[in-house]
C-alpha cells in the first residue's frame, strides 16, 4: 500500500494549484497527484491547439511543476475512495493510503440526451483528454464545413480557431447572440460582429432539432426548419462535474450534480476531503445562489483556498463565491466580464446603476495598433458597490478585467475608482483624460449621487 | 470683463481633466480653460513623435473634449491673479473675473545653472511647447551623434525612439542603472539590458561635467574624464514646477517649488483656488514625505479630485498622495512600477518583505507573441499590508500595475491576493497556475506568516 499525507485526485490545472499551494504552505507534509492521463494538456490551451499552435504537443502541463515541488506524481485512475479507511484505491489495484484528500476531478462535455444524431461519426465534443483531441486534430483535413453547436466562450473560440485553417464555419446558439450568457448584449453584440468579420458564420436565436446523417453526420437542421450542412459537428454545450468518485464515496452533490463544499472548500460529509475546480459546487459571489460556471480563474482560487487551508483554517483564507471572471480574444481584441451583468442583476433583483464609455486603448489614438476600448461598470444603486464589468477593447483586456474583479472582491466603491491613480502610457493603456474605466465609473456616478 | 464661474490656468492634461470633471459635477457653473498654446500636445506621447508617429500632428490634444463639454475655450497668458478680488490679467489685457480658480500651470524643464556649456545651439530640453519641439524635430536630420544626459523615464523613452531613426545615441545616467529612481535594481536592470540589446547605448554612474563645444555642442565631458561625442545634446535632468503665476499671487509654495495643496487639492491660502498637476504639491502615499513626482497617473488623479470638490467636499472624494504608479514600454516590452520600492523602504525605515516570481504573459509558452512577465510584490512585514509593486513584462504591464496600484491604493492586504479570482487567457495573459503577481504575493506571504 502507498502512503501520503495529502492526496489530489486529478493532475489538471485545479490538482495542480491545490497541490502546489498545499506543499508549499505545508512543506513537512507529503503530497501526491494522480491522474488518469499522461501527459495533461493545458485546459485553456485546447481550443488553441487547431489554429495557432498546430501541434498538442505545443499544449501540454509541464510535470515539472509538481516534481520540481517535490509532490509525488503518479499515473492511475482511482476506481474507489473509503473516506472511514482513508484508502483510494485504483483500477490497476493499488491501494493508497491520505491523511488529506482533494478532489480535483473536473468535468465531461455535455452530449444532451434529447439530442436526435449526436452520436453519429464526425460529431465532436470539445473533451480534455489527450487522445480524444489526437483524433479530432487527425480528422480535421477531412472536413469543409464545420457547424459548432453552442456559442459560449469555447464554442466560439473553437470557431475562430478552425476558421484560420480556410474552413467554413458556423456557430449555432439559441440565445439572441454568442457570448450572450457572459456579456450584456452591447458587448456580446461586438464581439459577434467581430467573429463574422472575421469569416465565422453565425446563426443566433436557432435551437437545434437533430444532428443529420446516416451514422455520419451531413447537418444540422434547426428548430425552425433550416438545415446547415456539415461535415462534421462540434457540441458545445456546456460541462457536467465529475462527481462518479466522490459520489461512490457517499459525498453529497447538488441539484446541478456538483460536490457540496464550504468557503474552505471542504466537503461537508467529511472535512480531510475537500474539492476544486469544476467539480466542486459553486455560488455566485453577489446572488449566491449556486450555479455552474466552470472557469479556471474560479478553480484556481478554490485549489489555492483548498491547498492554504488544508491543516489550518485561516479566516481571511476562504473563497467567497465566483464572479466568473474570464476573458477571450479574437486576434488582438480582447472581451472580459466579472461579476454580475445589467441583465442577471435586473433578473435577480439588484437595485443597480451601470455607466459605459468608449475609448481607445493606446493614445494618440494614432498611434499604430490602437483598438477601441469600451468599459461597462454596474454598481449598487444604494451605495456604489461595485458589482460588475465588462470589457471589450486590445491586448490590455485581460489585465484590465482582472483590475475590475479585483475591485469587486475586495467590495471597493465606485468612488475609489473617481480618485484613484492609473498609470497611463502611450503603447500600452489609454489616455490619462480619458480612461475608461475611470470615466465609465464617473458616469454611474452620476446615478448614485443624483438619485 | 469676462467672467466665468470657474477658471483653470493651463490646457494640458491636468487642466482638461480638472475642467471636465468640474462641469461634469457642477453642470450648472460656466467654466473657462485659459492656455497659452494652440495647439497642446498630449503630453506622454511627447517622446513617440520622434521615432513612432513621425508627426507633430498626430500628437494633438483635441479641443473638442472641452469644446463637446460646454467649457469654454481661451486662448491667452495670464499674467497676474488678483485672488482679493478674484480676477486674473492676461497679458494681452484681458480680464477675467472668476469665483474658482484651478492652477494647472505644469512645469517647465530643468536646465541646471551647475552645467557648462547647456546654453550653447544643438543643446535641447524636452520641453512640452510645440514651436520649440518643431524646431527639435527639423533639426533631428542633422545629428548623427545624440548624446541624452537623464535616464528617467522621459530620457530612455526619447533615446529609443531617436535610435529608431538608426541615429547613435548615448543615454548618460549618474546612477547606476537608468530609471533607477521608479524600479528597484533587478527591474532596472532588465530595462536597460533591452535597450541595449536595441542599440542604444548606455553610460550609468557616470555624472557630467560639462556639455563641450564652442558655441555649438560637439561632445559630453563625464566627471571620469571620458568624452562622449555628439552632434546634439538632449537634457533630460528633470522638471520644476511652474509656479511663478501663483508665487505672484502671494500663494504659497513648498521647499521644492510646487504650490502647497490639502487632500481636496485646495491651496491652503485660499479655499477658492486649487492647484493640480506637475505645478502642485506632491506628498507619497506611504512615506508621506514631501516628493517632486510629475506623472499623469497622479496629475489626473489630483485633477478628478479638484473637479468634484470644487464647490461642495467630499470626503471619500480626496487624495491621499502620489503612489508614482506609472509604466512604459520599448516595443512590445512593458515595464511598471507603483508604490514603495524595495529601496526606497529600506531607506525611509518601512519595515518590509518582499516577493517576486518569473513567469510568461501569454500561456502555453509556445503561444506566439509570448514575453516573460516578472512581478515584485513589497508588503509591510507587521500585517501584509501591499505597499508596492513591479512589473516587466509584454503589452499587459500597463494594466497591470494599475491591477496592482488600485490594490495598494485601496489597502488590500496580501492575503486578499492569495484568494483571488484571476481570469486567465491563452492570448491575454500568464496561466491560471503561475499567475506572477499571485506568485509573488505567495512568496512575500511565506515571509510574513513565518516570522
Amino acid at each position: 500500500m502507498e502512503k501520503t499525507d495529502v492526496l489530489v485526485i486529478g493532475g489538471s490545472a485545479a490538482g495542480v494549484v491545490a497541490a502546489t499551494t498545499g506543499k508549499t504552505n505545508y512543506p513537512e507534509k507529503e503530497f501526491m497527484v494522480i491522474r488518469k492521463q499522461s501527459p495533461v494538456l493545458v485546459p485553456c490551451g485546447i481550443p488553441y491547439i487547431f489554429g495557432s499552435l498546430k501541434s498538442m504537443d505545443k499544449n501540454i502541463m509541464p510535470d515539472s511543476m509538481l516534481t520540481n515541488a517535490d509532490i509525488k506524481l503518479q499515473i492511475g485512475e482511482v476506481a474507489s475512495v473509503d473516506k472511514e479507511n482513508k484508502i483510494c484505491k485504483t483500477t490497476a489495484g493499488l491501494e493508497i493510503k491520505w491523511e488529506k484528500l482533494v478532489l480535483a476531478t473536473g468535468s465531461n462535455p455535455i452530449t444532451p440526451q434529447w439530442l436526435k444524431g449526436a452520436n453519429q461519426e464526425n460529431v465532436f465534443t470539445i473533451s480534455k483528454e489527450k487522445d480524444y483531441l489526437d483524433n479530432l486534430q487527425r480528422c480535421l483535413p477531412n472536413f469543409q464545413k464545420v457547424v459548432v453547436i453552442g456559442g459560449g466562450f469555447i464554442g466560439v473560440e473553437i470557431a475562430d480557431e478552425i476558421n484560420k485553417l480556410d474552413k467554413e464555419v458556423t456557430v449555432v446558439e439559441i440565445l439572441p447572440h454568442v457570448l450572450g450568457l457572459a456579456f450584456d448584449e452591447e458587448i456580446a453584440v461586438k464581439a459577434q460582429e467581430l467573429l463574422i468579420s472575421r469569416g465565422v458564420k453565425i446563426k443566433t436565436g436557432a435551437g437545434v432539432k437533430e444532428i443529420m446523417g446516416d451514422g455520419k453526420a451531413s447537418g444540422v437542421l434547426l428548430n425552425n426548419g433550416e438545415k446547415v450542412e456539415a461535415d462534421a459537428v462540434i457540441l458545445s454545450m456546456g460541462y457536467s462535474p465529475n462527481t462518479k468518485l466522490a459520489q461512490g464515496a457517499g459525498l453529497s452533490v447538488n441539484r446541478l450534480g456538483a460536490i457540496r463544499v464550504d468557503e474552505y472548500m471542504r466537503t461537508p460529509d467529511d472535512p480531510n476531503i475537500f474539492a476544486v475546480g469544476d467539480c466542486a459546487e459553486k455560488r455566485h459571489f453577489i446572488t449566491r445562489k449556486v450555479n455552474n460556471v466552470m472557469l479556471a480563474s474560479t478553480g484556481g482560487a478554490e485549489a489555492r483556498t483548498a491547498g492554504m487551508n488544508l491543516y489550518h483554517i485561516s479566516s481571511v483564507k476562504a473563497f467567497l463565491g465566483t464572479i466568473a471572471i474570464f476573458s477571450t480574444a479574437f486576434g488582438d481584441r480582447g472581451f472580459g466580464a466579472a461579476g454580475i451583468t445589467e441583465r442577471e442583476a435586473l433578473r435577480e433583483g439588484v437595485d443597480i446603476i451601470t455607466g459605459a464609455f468608449e475609448g481607445i486603448d493606446r493614445h494618440p489614438g494614432t498611434q499604430p495598433g490602437t483598438n477601441k476600448q469600451f468599459v461597462k461598470v454596474i454598481a449598487a444603486r444604494e451605495c456604489g458597490l461595485i458589482l460588475g464589468g465588462e470589457v471589450a477593447g486590445g491586448p490590455g483586456t485581460g489585465e484590465l478585467i482582472n483590475l475590475i474583479g479585483l475591485a469587486i472582491q475586495n467590495k471597493m466603491n465606485i468612488c475609489s475608482i473617481l480618485t484613484s491613480q492609473i498609470g497611463t502610457h502611450p503603447l500600452l493603456t489609454a489616455p490619462p483624460t480619458a480612461y475608461p474605466f475611470i470615466k465609465a465609473a464617473e458616469v454611474a456616478s452620476r446615478k448614485f449621487c443624483h438619485q
